[in-house]
């Protein structure tokens, strides 16, 4: 018997190596002065009505290049209960904590996923201490206690269309008045394979943190199509270190940017500062002719950018609309009519939202 | 000797096959009532400064399912006399012309670049019947002639940085002239890797036919990146008919579109109809909710098109600015509030051109 | 609640519809009179030692267009027993069988994995009634319920270096016994990413059915890199028809072929006849020369064939050894030296094994 | 008109440095103390059937990342006579060479195609000092004349079906009266398409040197699938340093290795040389069990190479045929029964040929 155990603990080894194997990358370059985390707090396993082990959520993370996730478990919703009794509503956390590796970038936070019809809806309550004591009969209490553990609390999928016929995210008094409160911090703006303009306005006019997650029940890899090229939805922590409490401050104090397929989305100010990271511009040149500028911008972040240019001038090979490749860069031939020693370079990162039907703005400097 | 010419002649007729094998395709769907011809009208071979024998610009052609090619060697700009006397300037459209085959798609028309500095610039003249006689002192009469034998006659690379040190396209008086006396019909919006929008205004402002040609002098594989799915800069001509004269009446009626790496560029009413025989909607079905309808939309051309819808409604999926693959289709779950009968769905295409800075704008209809 | 329920059925049922989508395709034509049966028997959940709910695996299934699969978790093998006590050992096969739908192509039928030290190892039988029956103390025993049950028995990584320190599968007298009772049907010779060459030789000198299986714990797709385009190890069963039972008589009757990354194994008989049914010859032409036959030979399966030709004959572009791609084919020029009727095509498939280092064998017949 | 002759500088120029940007690689590592050339010797251009300015051809060997070129244009056949009277044989060579940068890698040598019917067929003959000289009546004096230039002088296509109807090449008298004269030192074994085995069985009875070459006429991209991944015929030269004169030295020295698409043929030393070089062997380790050993073979060059393993032992993931992908490596667990402090490894190379039907072989040395 002991023969057959350590025979198991060598296969389980050369997995876990295998998983190593793949290098850890950041998906965009983080602003100065701040880390950049990429999170997904909103994911589920067989310990509630998802199909996998917890430990496949940590490989998925790792493959994935993630910095953080937590597995929040529907607390009231079951599923499994006849197969997995689940008495300890902490289980999911404790066995993904155990397959981290000592000292490995991702990082796994506990968390739970509050389950009720609308109003409220479903809560997402993460960097708890014990679940089982948000498992009470009012919801509001199930927030004051994951509060009491120091929880950043947000609401899942506001929009979601079987709690919601119309699919249009609305703020009930309920959630006005837990917003109010305090007890309430966070909106997804993005969950799974959807998008809410409205979740969006009302983040912006309640001042609650924009987030994206995955609420991935399945296998990531297919419901994202990982392998041919695409990521999970997740969310950009702008946090001040890669520590669990420097990311909980900085998601109270709402510095997010979601990544949604090809879209940003985050608040002005947030969704500026990750462009101006990334796009990197060469010194200005006159090289084609002393009336024509060679402007070349550098992409340094993984989601090709479509900017629309909003000064002046005309280009000699492209319209005021154009790509910047992901990892990649585009020269840009600008028809200054006369010889700069600078340049402002306003653009419209096309492919982003600070608000409904609004894309970020930023000038690019360039100058000799 | 006889034997050596029969066995190179095998391999000449291995190289056809060859390159027969490679099935005809169209890039986009004709509007009901026209054809979409698939023009280069600007190539040079080494009968000029070109470096490619002119089969091979045929061998090219076929190879990227072009309809319609003519070889327009500079008149005047002779740098390989040394070597290639030239004493026939049709001699490389005859070539061309012996190299297709009969019946087949691909049509070959005589052409040749009137070569003077600015003004008036590079001109030229298709459909032409005798070369050697452009070759007059004049530039004028050279238009004068062109026009006598029927010639399609149009402006090369306006912008040109070595005639434009500005790169900016501008009407020279001579232009005026010409244009108003009915001898130049077109003007090159776009030029191998170039594009002008100040060209583009010339073009709308003078009712001049919107040109897109390569002018390659190379390799075209190399010079697009065809291998690697891109294509060469075309002009799609919308005519009545797959035949030189009607191909001609609609180059001098106007009726043109622009291909220029992802983007379209051509006349409101012609890229209106181009995308509309391209982007084909499903019935309208409410299947998530009876609230939220499903609008699928498929592209049948060859470019990816950028949509933004300008409407009152929001998506489930998606902000208000979507991709629709080519030859593949988007699924929209628009956030209707009621269950409609029928639903206008008013979108620009942001990759196209009607004008400088200017999107292309239609309305696709979905009902029931 | 009932909200709750139903809205979590449309994410199921979503999730349905998706893999759905997937057409259905087979790997290879079958030989004329029977049916290729594409089967994984030997698949771990987490009701053992594997990491995903029972349904994720008849969804990877579905996917990678297998016929036939069966979930065979160890019975005396439970290391999630905390949190999945797991009585009844049926329990696996019953929720994938529920996830299964009426009529599709998949089957899944019901398995265990008798688990030993060496000597016996690891057994599984698959086509059983009652898994629970075999949990008896005897593993002899195990196997004499699993007959009386109707079961297929195979013996399962017979060169595990876990058990065989050297790698060499060879038989235990206990193996001999349940061989010579007839209680052991067949033997893996490939397992996981394993193959050995032994086990093949112990298969074919005691005519046990040759077999090879994923055995996989974690995620398919990872494990043997299916979206990169490579396979899961499986066995091909030439069964009557697709029928549970005829699969099973085709089992016991030793009518499998192999699938192990690039390598198909099997009898001699039986890789002949998917190979005859798979290289599709077209008629013999002379064309370049009447001294030179061109031969063409598709290949109409999944796999590249590595052929050697063993005939007298040396080709005008290519060596005696080729490859036919998987649904693609290859032009031979072959120097016959006179124009022939018919020619004997005499190959060795030889990325395939019938012993230990013999290819399979087979003369194409090419006739005008 | 001077302007004119700047601005079509200035394209030439950009071309010039785009073909620039593509980095030099070299195909294989060359063996200690040789370097190893990548040469094509048999090209044309439109200076006699072929069908691209000369220019080309120097651009198309940069991307390809060749070292050596010759243009070895037909002096007896010109098809383009009446465009090109070409009165000049050396004319090709010059344009290629002022095309040539200083300092590039790429060398360019002067060369000639002497075009008879058989016997004796096409001979080239390169490293030659004028070509007019080489345009007598008799193909013998045209031998004798190039060699007194110093040329290396070599037989192409001799199983060329429209000079050999069977296809199989045959030394006739002519043939072997210069050969023994020493006035012909190599034969293709491959030219363009097509591979002769008994051309190479030739070479091995006369001690010719082993060639293989493009004889490109069209787009090498075209002809050989190049963008595809693939290459043209080339051979590598085995110099003892990167200058014309050593290099022609090797080749009358018969130091040789042809890459015809996935093969490579040579002498069975100079191939043994060249595997010895890329294939490489990490330490030998016992990971897995004591008994069964760790070899890891990387492959440092650009072909995948199929191994077949002669020794005695059997692998535990792989049968005795495998591959080493190109810039990759292969990981085999060997049986050997026993802990090793050394591992002879012997295997064929499959994809090789030092003879008609006969792999090259070599043993692999596998050390703690």
């Amino acid at each position: 018997m002991k023969t057959l155990i350590t025979s198991f603990a060598i296969i389980g080894l050369s997995a876990q190596l295998a998983s190593q194997e793949v290098a850890r990358q950041s998906f965009f370059k983080a602003p100065t002065g701040s880390e950049l985390i990429a999170a997904d707090l909103h994911i589920h396993t067989v310990f509630s009505d998802g199909n996998v082990w917890p430990t496949i959520r940590v490989d998925e993370a790792r493959r994935e290049d993630l910095d953080l996730i937590s597995l929040t478990e529907h607390l009231e919703y079951q599923p499994h209960k006849r197969d997995i009794p689940n008495p300890d509503r902490n289980r999911a956390f404790e066995l993904a904590l155990r397959h981290r590796k000592e000292g490995e970038q991702l990082m796994v936070v506990n968390g739970s996923e509050i389950t009720r019809s609308m109003a409220p809806g479903h809560i997402n309550a993460v960097f708890i201490e014990d679940a089982n004591k948000l498992m009470v009969d009012d919801a509001r209490e199930a927030l004051v206690e994951a509060n009491r553990q120091g929880a950043y609390v947000f609401w899942n999928h506001p929009q979601w269309e079987a709690q919601r016929k119309d699919g249009i995210a609305r703020l009930e008094p309920w959630h006005d008045e837990v917003i109010k409160a305090g007890l309430l911090h966070g909106i997804e703006v993005v969950n799974d394979l959807t998008l809410s303009e409205e979740a969006l306005q009302i983040a912006l006019d309640r001042n609650l943190t924009i987030m994206g997650n995955s609420d991935v029940h399945g296998i990531a890899d297919w419901q994202y199509e990982i392998p041919e090229g695409n990521h999970r939805p997740m969310t950009f922590v702008l946090a001040s270190e890669r520590s669990p409490e420097a990311i909980k401050a900085a998601l109270k104090a709402g510095r997010t940017v979601v990544w949604f397929n090809d879209l940003l989305v985050g608040r002005a100010e947030h969704l500026a500062s990750v462009f101006e990271a990334n796009l990197r511009v060469e010194p200005l040149k006159y090289e084609v002719s002393p009336l024509i500028a060679r402007v070349v911008i550098h992409n340094d972040g993984a989601q090709d950018l479509t900017l629309r240019y909003t000064g002046p001038y005309t280009f000699h090979a492209h319209t005021n609309m154009f790509v910047v490749p992901a990892h990649g860069s585009i020269e840009l031939d600008v028809k200054t009519l006369e010889s700069l020693e600078k340049l402002d370079f306003p653009v419209l990162v096309e492919n982003s939202r600070v608000a409904p039907k609004t894309p970020a703005s930023l000038s690019l400097k360039v100058t000799k």
